[in-house]
């Protein structure tokens, strides 16, 4: 997999991608993640990628042209599955999104910052509009660096252990259930016996039921798909 | 307001506060940022803060003494308005949510890592659990990068102009409308005619007009609250 940021802040960008999973991920050559300064495409002698908004208001609008000449060099190059915009008005991102995004081969990631892009670039070059959620964040960065995160895991191999992303929340539409570790007391606070009995089938029932009752408590919207 | 974060990579959080308008928001004063390493609150000899699940199954669990170590601490030096678990089965992130917690003072975001921290932790510690969204990451980190973003921004005075975060997307439940910036035309592609006409009371409507249709069309949910 090969994914392409374009962004006004790369630097942003940098820690996420040179730390656990995704750092391992990209040093066992599983993904390429290349950053794009789109200040390098601009064709104005002060590297202008931004500009007031037609009909007026507040907050500046990211200029067509540099996108356009960055988008239309890395095509020139290979073929790319999306060129996705993180966007608080796209497609809510959910994990059967993520699911399907960790099967494609060379993706455009696009990071709109201050208001937004010129519509004209979701007109002319986007083919998929991702939010990550109901919320405004300073810029898509974030966003992408968590879409970047949500995919890559998914690929075969970046894990330690494969079934560890199979029993996570969401796979199935439930929540995971409680979880415990060493010590089986703490300060009053003891372990479910169950999970220290060693009957594997009882365990496994109990963790069944505590996921449905944990979905059923938080997110009973899950359950009505 | 100060922002204490508890992680397992520290690291991959610089970049995030290094750039663009958190980096601005510290440095204006508006804003501390403290990341805590989880490994410095061991009381094992070789650093361990994660262990085996009880029952059995992949991924590691966090465990509840470090955790509680730091938490302790922290609790020992000031006040804190809320201990959040960025976790994917939390309350999930919205706009109102994010308006309230950019209200508060001081806050303690705990990031899960590897199967997520034991049982116990959320309930003897926790206050609020978050998930930025339905989907699963590999850590919690890029989770608190996120709502750090979603609610400092919206700290009075962090945004250059405080009108641009008043007129986003969600703060009144509609997404946004298009916007454009120059140029007028771009291969064809022209800027609707209203938004050059400058009737502002007319430009207003349009927008409002398409801010709601935009949302009827990709988000009839909003307007269903």
């Amino acid at each position: 997999m090969r994914i392409d940021i374009i962004t006004v802040v790369p630097d942003l960008l940098k820690s996420p991608f040179e730390a656990s999973i995704l750092k391992r991920a990209i040093e066992k050559g599983m993904v390429e993640i290349h950053l794009h300064n789109l200040r390098d495409y601009t064709t104005s002698s002060y590297n202008q990628i931004d500009d007031y908004q037609y009909g007026g208001g507040a907050g500046m609008v990211m200029m067509v042209e540099p996108i356009d000449k960055c988008i239309s060099k890395l095509k020139s190059e290979r073929t790319y599955d999306e060129v996705i915009y993180l966007t608080p008005d796209g497609d809510v991102l959910n994990q059967g999104m993520a699911n399907s995004l960790s099967l494609q081969e060379n993706m455009i990631m696009l990071c709109g910052h201050y208001k937004g892009v010129d519509q004209r670039v979701r007109d002319m070059f986007v083919t998929k509009e991702i939010s990550i959620g109901d919320y405004v964040l300073s810029g898509g960065e974030l966003a992408a660096a968590v879409l970047c995160d949500s995919i890559i895991r998914l690929i075969p191999g970046v894990l330690g252990n494969e079934t560890s992303a199979l029993t996570d929340a969401f796979q199935d539409n439930l929540l995971s259930p409680p979880i415990y570790t060493r010590p089986a007391e703490y300060k009053g606070h003891e372990v479910p016996k169950i999970l220290l009995s060693g009957h594997q089938r009882k365990i496994d029932d109990w963790r069944d039921e505590k996921a449905l009752q944990r979905t059923k408590d938080r997110r009973p919207d899950l359950l009505e798909d």
